[in-house]
């Protein structure tokens, strides 16, 4: 069960951080899509580490290789399969953590529920797992494309800094995918101070999709709100999420919280989007706007107290190479989910009428 | 797809607001567990309509007929079947509906999905779904109690009221099951002022779990978190989800968002729980701390515009029976996903190891 | 897991043969077809009991009941319950069987696997299960008309002797649903005598199905092949399965079995059809034919040799009403199933091409 | 959907017959299971090409290696990845086969139905998916060996020539796997006699599991006996299963079909098996028994009368290398479903009781 997503664009993530290489193989790709491993690369460059100040200086090229269901540039409709090798492990740092826990880490669960782990730059529960999410992220994105629809994300807040807008354009122009330039310099000066206390920042990123068909989602346990939801909270630091006004809208009344509806281009719409573009769980064609609370990064080099597996008391300091702030890299790690999430939906809805 | 949740400990639900009956189907509950229709009904009970003078007076008892599964009061491990036959239900109100779609209702996106629907007090849209939800949780928590563990839920804010205490003993002895006295008079006030105002509220829930086993939960797209988190937001109205320490966390450091770990009584402990009971996504065995929020009603009293399906302006006034705040009812609810999830899982965790 | 069949088109069945109630959710069937109780209830009286002198003399109306998933005569798209009661369930017979297992039933292996079971009838292992089967079959049946696309079934053999031709206007002409009214009166004759012998026979019963779309099934392990051979097995009492010439096949050469291809009407045929409408796993547009094995019915009126829940030898003579062949009663049943998976592939084909 | 198989041991395989690699991820495998590659290797090459007269000449290694999910040579929980590169494929035979349509292939339906697909050497639908069938097999062996159960299969007809005697030994020592030398001899003859005649054969195989753990299998749906039936089905060329005696029962009547039931040992044995080690679909703790019929291989090197995708008639000669019959290389495969099958439902029955 662990390690499977969607319905029926249906992806499955194998690989540790520090084994021979990591992967993703996607099944119910529909055939007939032109793929190119240079659209996968694209966005796992945006994903991987040494590509800028505020990231780990571990260095991974995270090339892709396509392995199986694309022939002559188009999907076969057969199991895609990608992968890439590490190449830059270095397990030295973390022979000392073989039998400890750290702090805000998975080591305690895992050896708990397995008995048996490799804790080698926390194994599987490394972010580098979600190499292969952002690889199937990319191929969603073209079913996307086939009907109008995009995902873009970008930094909202780090740090308790807050961007004071939001301009699409900005978002790759700056290190940590601040929509607001102004502010994506303050989240960078203080992710640099972090960096210098020896310590690490959360935050919030946000994501959208635009061009939505109407009709995503199914009406009880599969809302579109919950598998996204269940999407995001898949992924490593994420504790939550809100679509729309989320907890904001627990302050108005319903009739503020309402969306009017009215007609413009022949089309349904409505006035205001506190729905975050889904209604009774069903996309209602406006854009989804989902937001995620990022924790600070849990490895930081400062002494910790913590136990090893003879549960006796020990302090700790975590070496290895990580992000001050894993907010900037888990933008398009979230984009890639939510593509995922509405290029599944949008094949499931081809059966809801006879 | 649409209305299964869970993995082994499976549930399906069935049924419309106004039709004759609903129901639900649970696969998967263990044989041997001791079951009368009375521990079911106690949690349906919290759960129905007409309860007190904060929820929509409806008269449903809502009684549950067990009708399969359980031979001389033991489950025997093939489907549970469960139904309640509506009563009270009163379509006339609902003529004028046929039509015209609701703000912050299901009506448009389900005709734009189907083409056809049941419009009848919200069709399959309708929170009268969750009776078959809290009909399985009442199953779930067996399986919980046979392990130590438990649920309980309160609300934390209704209409901007805040709970300034958590006494776990006041929930159910007022109304709106805020764990503080106190701010539940001023919570039911502002209900009654909303309802004399045509409008309704929305608010905030918490539940949580104790006794949870250490191990519940898979590394990557099944995390606890995950499965959680689509638990939640599958329940109609919940527009967020938060474990832990949430949003908040986003404001700490990564030194201050640990928990660091020690050794109590033989096991392992976290001296803060700013996780919320998971660590990668897999329970560390301190307590499950999620919080959920819900919107306020979208059924006001008030005229709205809005469109119909031929794409016409419509004003309407929405009448029917209604809850001027769902926060109460949906306690029960939010508990019950909460057990089938932590139940699954503890049945799932069986084959985690050789 | 366990009463749950099919992927998008999906049904769950519950209930036991001596409960209050037995009954089947569907999920996934698409808006938008015309549904009348009528429908189902045509294919059910042709499973129930009492319908002639070689079934059982149980007598059920086995009426159906639509309780949600239909409004106004057309299916929704929301689950489809349908419920019928028991009226005839005499539990009187079975009570000297709680303790003692019965040669050729579940009652060993539920009793060892769940240690509680209600063994009233067989409990949830009577063949009283398919009921919901048959009624989810004549909703599948619907999605295949809107394709051209039909089921039929007949028997093909029972107690050693063999139809010797195929007339398909003959099937439902006879009570024991074989192709060949000659054939059909030695059945007939030969039931009587294994009844009046206190025993029973078994049988041959071969399925089609016509105007198959090309194209159903996936190419690994979900082929069209794999998912029939499921969907055959897990009726009561079936041992075997083929398709096309199947365990005959072995004695041909691969010049003999490979079915040359040839075009008719602008539509790729074969000249012959071996494969029996399948080609590595997808139906290539030729009749799909299914043939399966069904064992002589296990409860026969003889004294037989056992043991007991202590483990102590018995002797036990089986009452209760029983079908000395259940051949007839399972040809709808098993047509059921086909038009289940057929449906739903066809359904899953929709997300084959972008 | 297409290419996984269980439901907590899970396997998906991907890859194409000439694309670069084969593999196989398995989730769900319970971590604590020592696992060196020469356990997976074993199996490989007993169902490699080249090991013998009877098989394809193609030479390929199948050289397995593990990429995740095992650390220190214990698994850990997390995916166990699989991989082979292909080192001899030759794609050019196949070039003249783009676009015509092999008899007996899946070459026309996969054209129907996808539109697009890698034509060399069957792509997706050569048996050289079954590499990771076998791969996860070893695995599941290690599953069944825990609970002191195996599997192991033989060869009972080929070419019309059936063994006389079973004897478990002589099965590895001829190339057809046999379980009687004298019929091995004379299958071996006769396959080089198809072979000369540019003609191929098919056959019947026999798998068998001993020691199996009474209670495996679901009551309904998932019967032990669907879910084998399942995976027979879904391996390439295999047209009919059965189990026990299978199609021979209906010939029976019901009084000789039943197993009377005995205590030897303080357990439940059967004094005969006709069902085949399953009752109601549930393992009774005798031996499982399975026989599939494999149809000749399609591929024979004669000319044949097909059509091409512009529906135009063609007469072709496949060339290629190809397995004059398949019998003896499947034995390993199925033997691997089989295994994988009841590694799972081991698995799954962890949960069956409280």
């Amino acid at each position: 069960m662990a390690s499977t997503f969607g319905r029926l664009f249906k992806l499955t993530t194998w690989g540790e951080s520090h084994g021979p290489a990591l992967g993703v193989v996607i099944e119910g790709c529909p055939a007939g899509i032109a793929l190119d491993v240079t659209d996968v690369q694209l966005q796992l460059d945006r994903r991987r580490v040494g590509q800028s100040a505020v990231t780990s200086p571990r260095n991974e090229g995270d090339r892709a290789e396509i392995l199986s269901g694309v022939f002559e540039g188009v999907t076969t409709g057969t199991p895609i399969s990608l992968i890439t090798y590490n190449k830059d492990a270095d397990s030295t740092k973390y022979e000392n953590l073989r039998n400890v826990f750290r702090p805000g880490h998975a080591d305690y669960t895992y050896w708990a529920k397995y008995g048996h782990r490799d804790h080698r730059g926390g194994g599987r529960s490394s972010a580098r797992e979600t190499w292969g999410r952002v690889a199937a992220g990319a191929i969603a994105r073209k079913i996307l494309a086939s009907a109008g629809a995009e995902v873009y994300g970008f930094t909202r807040e780090i740090g308790g800094i807050a961007i004071e807008s939001v301009d699409r354009d900005e978002i790759e122009r700056n290190i940590v995918r601040a929509a607001d330039p102004v502010a994506a310099e303050r989240m960078i000066a203080a992710i640099g101070e972090a960096k210098a206390n020896h310590d690490s920042l959360g935050g919030i990123i946000e994501i959208r999709a635009t061009g939505v068909p109407v009709g995503l989602g199914e009406p009880t346990m599969d809302k579109l709100d919950a598998l996204i939801a269940q999407a995001m909270l898949s992924i490593p630091a994420v504790k939550g999420v809100e679509l729309g006004d989320g907890f904001g809208v627990v302050r108005s009344n319903g009739s503020q919280a309402n969306d009017s509806f009215y007609v413009e281009g022949g089309r349904v719409r409505t006035r205001t989007n506190t729905a975050g573009g889904t209604l009774g769980g069903i996309s209602s064609g406006e854009d989804i706007i989902v937001r995620l609370a990022v924790k600070p990064t849990s490895s930081v080099a400062q002494e910790q107290q913590t136990v090893d597996t003879n549960l006796q008391p020990q302090t700790i300091l975590v070496e290895g190479r990580h992000d001050p702030s894993v907010v900037p890299r888990a933008v398009p790690v979230a984009e890639a989910m939510l593509a995922i999430v509405l290029a599944d939906l949008m094949l499931l809805n081809r059966s809801a009428r006879i």
